[in-house]
């Protein structure tokens, strides 16, 4: 996608957001519809426009994310009233050198095989909407940058999401 | 669902599991296939079973679960490593007196007209599936008394969920 000027800001005030919060609940469904949740280890680097994250190949997210692109993350800091939702399409990506640029002592907790383990995938989240708790009007604020003013989110290929 | 002695030891481990958390983050999926989410006022009441929230009818989190049932909840205590996720069965309920049975000062904030703004809805939700994060052994574990102990999400009626 292209960075326009709008979608720069937005890129911009998401990172804001959703820097120093150390863990996000990745959110995917089930094959059977179902939604389901677990905290995943948010990436240190600074974002710009694509979320990655870590997980197994044989995990159940996984095989979620190959059943169903659409993803949603949520970053909590209960502390700074900050609740961030991310809607985003999700693709694996087998990528060493990612995985290498990626790791940090963070992910040494989840996956103690380590860096080199064979299993692990890259999560690619490229974010589709994002909206943000304003703690003084107590309502939601969408990020229109990613999607443009009408706030419409895209049409998706057939067989890409549900 | 009739209370086994596994449901009723799975309701009161995850009743402590979200105990104090005092917000919620409440995800839809869109008509379009989206994840959505946002937070809310989770309940004061002890947990039995079912978790209610309030919403106002128009809002786009009613019209979601209108259209697909299928939801889920994140609880997040980050300063005590706790990370759960509901997999739920969401309606809307018009229930005035079960309004003023759930309201508290804490819903004041969120609903500033008040207990009695005839828009205020509840979503009730049944618990389908639980897990927990298991911070020692990095990794979520299943309340299975909700499900039994195969694990399987039970199918919907056609129509009720995607």
């Amino acid at each position: 996608m292209a960075d326009t000027p709008g979608r720069t800001e937005a890129i911009r005030i998401l990172g804001e957001m959703i820097a120093g919060i150390p863990v996000a609940m990745f959110t995917t469904v089930t094959e059977r519809g179902w939604l389901r949740s677990r905290p995943m280890v948010a990436q240190s680097k600074p974002f710009d426009g694509t979320l990655w994250f870590l997980s197994e190949a044989g995990s159940r997210k996984a095989r979620d994310v190959r059943d169903r692109q659409q993803v949603n993350l949520c970053y909590v800091s209960a502390g700074r009233d900050r609740y961030v939702s991310v809607s985003g399409l999700a693709t694996l990506v087998a990528d060493a050198e990612r995985v290498a640029a990626l790791w940090n002592r963070a992910y040494a907790e989840w996956f103690p095989r380590g860096v080199a383990d064979p299993d692990l995938l890259l999560i690619k989240v490229e974010v589709e909407e994002a909206e943000y708790w304003d703690a003084t009007a107590h309502r939601m604020v969408r990020l229109s940058g990613f999607t443009g003013p009408s706030g419409a989110f895209r049409d998706l290929e057939p067989g890409t999401g549900i």
